[in-house]
């Protein structure tokens, strides 16, 4: 592993999620759970959030057996974020029944010393007063992405304008990035974003693949035929975490790189949702990884036109 | 050219649209009209359908002009089968607002003697019914693929078996193949319609790119960033065109060129859809073709993982 450091911020949260496959009550979730498991199996990382007194020790004990750094882990007086919903046979849908942000309408993330510079961040979903109040602490980090919803799109437009000019990489799916940019032609919505200041976005489409927009190039990054899919709670997240992981583990940002640790990403994603919670990144193995992303080349690639037979 | 010839069976319209980009009436288009003119930027392609007595003469002139052979087009006393709707921001759903079956009733398609032997065929969406009697006309066809409708799935399912046990591929969007298959997840469903007895289903998903599956492999074809999207009117029909046509250009089945042939389709679709009606494929120039295809492999490219990195 490289010394790069990758820090998440976001929720650690109890969820319980009901889909075709079968319900699960208050398991292991959040946002900065799932990234950071997924940056573990490249880089060092560092998980900032905050749990409640309820939250199960074992929780805790499976984050830490996974090397993950928890000093910027707060234990709150109160209750866990939980969030419960379903999904039904179109998974691209997530359909919320409950959020409870509990602690997390009083927190307020505080990055450990260590990490406060030259990192990589990945900031997850949250209030963009709070993805600034990060942005705030951190010093030279060496890449910034963030991730956002619609609900923030719609109630916090100016101060996530703020989050755009400070970030790399915007995280968002093709719905909210239609709806941010109030533009229903993604390429477009995406040019629009760039001008913002950003340096890229990432779109994440769900069972339909990620593209990476920057200034100087596009990658259009294959779907992956998911014959096993369980429960896409995660999948968002772990992406990121994949990605983030990856670039620090590597410290190379070119292009080549870039359309790499969307790969990835896509790769981590396409395990997770293999099961619910974290259950199958608990037992995924670093070969299974290097496999998956040999299966995406393997049935993505195609030749280049042989000119002999034109004209 | 290859001598080997493109029979393209479907329907012949006239269309009324509407898009955010503007309202075009009575503009050229059925199904057998964009595969036909796709497929003749390859291959010696012959249009099997009919029009009725008011069919405007200068459409005809175009058909011929590509040098597309309309000895299997009928011109029957009646009205041209015509197709009305609309698509709204999201261009991936077409809502019909009214179809005029007309001359299509009692249509029945007769195959020219000179391609009844050896061609490639490609079965537009059309009535199993008039799908099987094509079939029945045919002798050794290279290669069969067939497109069809949530309307034949629901109403004449069982005849719609019957065909696909006797193509080579089938051609269905997302929705459909999960419709047919009565499975949610697509590679699932895919691998059901294998079992019918079909070599390969396409699945198109518009803006997402299109899939293949076969027993063997697996084929992901990228999206494209299409940043001019008129009118999707036609794009499926123009993508199966372009495949066909392709296909019978390389006389070459093999994975490779098939993967080939997917991206091939996938090109012509995104020219198709940046105007109305055929507009922008009559004046598509075939270094345009190579050049879009070149594209796609570079905005889909990435390199394999290096293995030093690993460990």
């Amino acid at each position: 592993m490289s010394d790069a450091k990758v820090v998440v911020v976001g929720t650690i949260g109890l969820d319980t999620v009901r889909t075709p496959f079968g319900e699960k009550k208050e398991i292991l979730g959040g946002s900065a759970v799932y990234a950071s498991v997924a940056s573990s199996f490249f880089s060092n990382t560092f998980l900032v959030g905050a749990a409640g007194k309820d939250f199960p020790a074992t929780y805790v004990d499976f984050l830490k057996g996974r090397g993950i750094a928890l000093d910027g882990m707060q234990i709150l007086e109160g209750q866990t974020f939980r969030w419960s919903g379903y999904y039904e046979y179109d998974m691209n849908q997530a359909h919320t029944l409950d959020t409870q942000l509990n602690i997390y309408r009083s927190f307020s993330p505080s990055i450990p010393d260590a990490v406060k510079k030259g990192s990589y961040l990945f900031l997850a979903n949250l209030d963009p007063e709070l993805q600034l109040k990060v942005l705030d602490q951190m010093v030279e980090p060496k890449l910034v992405v963030a991730d956002t919803m619609n609900y923030w799109i719609s109630s916090k437009r100016e101060l996530l304008h703020e989050v755009v000019k400070r970030v790399d990489f915007m995280l968002m799916n093709d719905a909210e990035l239609r709806q941010y940019m109030e533009t229903p032609n993604v390429p477009q919505a995406a040019a629009k974003l760039l001008a913002m200041g950003a340096k890229g976005v990432i779109v994440k489409k769900g069972e339909h693949g990620a593209l990476l927009f920057t200034k100087s190039f596009h990658f259009s990054a294959p779907s992956y035929p998911q014959d096993k899919f369980v429960d896409p709670t995660g999948a968002g997240d772990s992406f990121a975490g994949g990605l983030i992981g990856y670039l620090a583990k590597t410290e190379d940002l070119g292009e080549d790189n870039l359309r790499k640790a969307v790969i990835i990403g896509s790769v981590m994603a396409s395990f997770n949702v293999e099961d619910f919670s974290l259950e199958r990144l608990k037992i995924l193995k670093q070969k299974e990884v290097v496999h998956r992303f040999e299966e995406f080349r393997r049935f993505s690639a195609f030749e280049a036109l042989s000119v002999a037979h034109w004209g």
